[in-house]
């Protein structure tokens, strides 16, 4: 390897300069600091785990996008975290054994083996929320405000939040008993949403002439709360889950457009992300200019399970670095320069202002370049005192 | 894998559950917010870099302890960071290329292969400085001080730092022109501070007996600042790079006691920590009752060269999760409990509180199990009113 490749960095896996950094840490605060004051307790997840306890739970389709490692102390397999929830699920699970509701925020970095097209960067610092331990609407209304506040305080305007809920998917197809080979099928073309395929594969494998037409007409149903009333009259007769989804959705909708009313909502029926281990209503936040979501979560009912304690529970992840590229604000000149001079007085008038809060910058001897330290006053001495004064030259 | 050891995790690589996760965060806060008023910028480094990239400079040593994965995008040998010093040299030299002084901080996840005695986990997060661009003693005074007052909010009392310098042993070595063989030996004594074992190693290889005799005199030469004076006497004659080591170590001490009279300063003049990188002073700092450094650093001059521009370099480094171990305050009790209802002038007065900064949880439908939620007030309604009042039950 040359000098020349050797400040390669491997693809998708970025550093964050200045002032991107100071940007990314001020944002994470006032999230924190937000999510602190509606009731959450942050914690810390390991960077590394050992695979079984990663790829469970809302995990288990992660298999693809999780480095792994072998431990040298056990020999066991190890993953790099790619995604924090199953962790957050464990502790709750396992850890805290808490009685009643738990929220638990976290900011951490996750690592993902491959290049996600709808997720940017292999190394997104992921900054979630999770409730546990209720099943009820109020809880998801929670998590859906705090993506919005989020959002709105990292500068998004303009928000899109696109909702679903794969208990309606789910309920038909558990009517429709399809084989494995044709539930396959069918759900790709349903994400792809390839509106011929699914017709034909319905025809060949559906015989109830009623329920044919609800799977054929789920990808059709998108669009504004609208949606939710066609569906209600097109799945007259449906199975009792679906029913309960599409009240449930309409209720979302009225709680949502009291709370925010500038949001534009937007549903669809036909949305199947993370099947595997939503268990009800899913949503993506959308914002102009950004091909994919800055945020999405929904509800991941029994989790937990696998560490010996079946939990409700919902939540939402965001990757920090996107949110921190919605605003991009000029770094503050806010600093004072001070002379290189091994005088006592001027260490104490130096103290004293980094104790006021002042950024101060000290000059080192013989230093002549001057790049990037961002100061617009100096300290001098004036009549045997120290003084701030305005700089004439910022660097 | 069965439920009851699916939550267990890899040694050393733990969770941070609240409120420790809360006491990390606030002390991360202090710390940057330090570092930030004494003119250092924040960079984030990437989890991940290529191996050749990690493993020079300061990260020579390191490659039994990073992690290696295969980047399946292009097939070449990655590593989990296992230290951030040579990725923020890696920054200064390459990515920044700024003239003059650059002064960067960091708080980052990394991770150890292997669990170092010295080093507590396999998955600390490191917090340090780095100083490039300024080879003088300002630079190094300015570290160390950093340094002491990061132990200092982190709540440490009574901190010994331990200062050597890798100059002295290494011109007395350069003069004793051992063979490669017996250089390894004799470095491996003299970090065992086997006293016989060198001085059998000395008088096999070196003729020179003045040279013999200070070599035989260094793993001997520790305390307080007495042992400096007994260095210059019983160095007279060495190398000109051992007498410039001895007055700097002179010239730091008088600084320190100058400005942190109240640090144990102890000198060490065998320490031979990050000889492999480390070209001038070196410091450790100690609390009483942690077996391991809480802080380390000290001048690597040179770093950099591998990206092309080398550049002087002084730093430090600590794991936030000692540190946040220092002090074990109770979490605050300080939130105010909801009730839940859906009622909008609750959601008002909710959202008046929180914009104020106060912690609002708010129950959730049917709740009736409260652990962990921290309030000490509620919200009532009182005359048409709502209205904060004490709780008489805190859960």
């Amino acid at each position: 390897m040359t000098i020349s490749d050797r400040w390669l960095l491997p693809d998708g896996m970025d550093e964050v300069l200045p002032p991107q950094a100071l940007r990314m840490e001020s944002l994470r605060r006032t999230l924190l600091d937000t999510y602190y004051r509606w009731g959450y307790d942050m914690v810390v997840p390991p960077p590394v785990e050992f695979l079984d306890s990663l790829l469970t739970g809302t995990g288990t389709d992660l298999d693809l996008q999780t480095f792994k490692l072998t431990d040298q102390m056990t020999g066991r397999m190890m993953g790099i975290s790619a995604d924090v929830t199953p962790q957050v699920a464990r502790m709750d699970a396992h850890s805290l054994r808490r009685e009643g509701p738990v929220r638990l925020c976290y900011c951490a970095h996750v690592l993902r083996a491959q290049a996600d097209e709808h997720q940017g960067g292999r190394s997104p610092v992921q900054v979630g929320l999770e409730l546990f331990g209720h099943a009820g609407i109020d809880a998801d209304v929670e998590i859906i405000q705090l993506v919005l506040t989020s959002l709105s305080v990292a500068g998004a305007n303009n928000i899109h939040l696109a909702i679903g809920h794969i208990g309606i998917y789910r309920a038909l197809m558990e009517a429709a008993g399809l084989d494995a080979s044709l539930r396959h099928q069918l759900f790709e073309a349903i994400e792809r949403k390839a509106l011929e395929d699914i017709d034909g594969l319905v025809d060949a494998g559906v015989d109830d002439a009623s329920l044919a037409g609800m799977l054929k007409a789920l990808p059709r149903l998108h669009g504004g709360a609208e949606v939710i009333d066609q569906a209600r009259e097109l799945f007259t007769g449906a199975p009792a889950p679906v029913m309960a989804a599409l009240d449930y959705l309409a209720q979302l909708h009225s709680r949502l457009i009291a709370s925010h009313g500038n949001v534009a909502l937007y549903f669809d029926l036909a949305e199947l992300r993370g099947y595997q281990y939503h268990t009800g209503m899913v949503f993506a936040a959308y914002v102009q200019g950004y091909g994919q979501a800055l945020a999405k979560g929904g509800r991941y009912d029994g989790t937990g399970g696998a560490f010996g304690r079946p939990r409700p529970a919902t939540g939402c992840s965001m990757d920090l670095k996107l949110l921190a590229s919605l605003e991009n604000s000029e770094p503050p000149v806010d600093g004072i320069l001070a002379p290189s001079l091994d005088d006592p007085t001027l260490q104490q008038a130096v103290q004293a202002l980094r104790a006021e809060g002042e950024r101060v910058v000290q000059a080192l001897p013989g230093q002549d370049a001057w790049t990037g330290h961002r100061c617009h006053r100096e300290l001098v001495v004036d009549g045997g005192q120290w003084q701030v004064r305005p700089l004439a030259n910022n660097g």
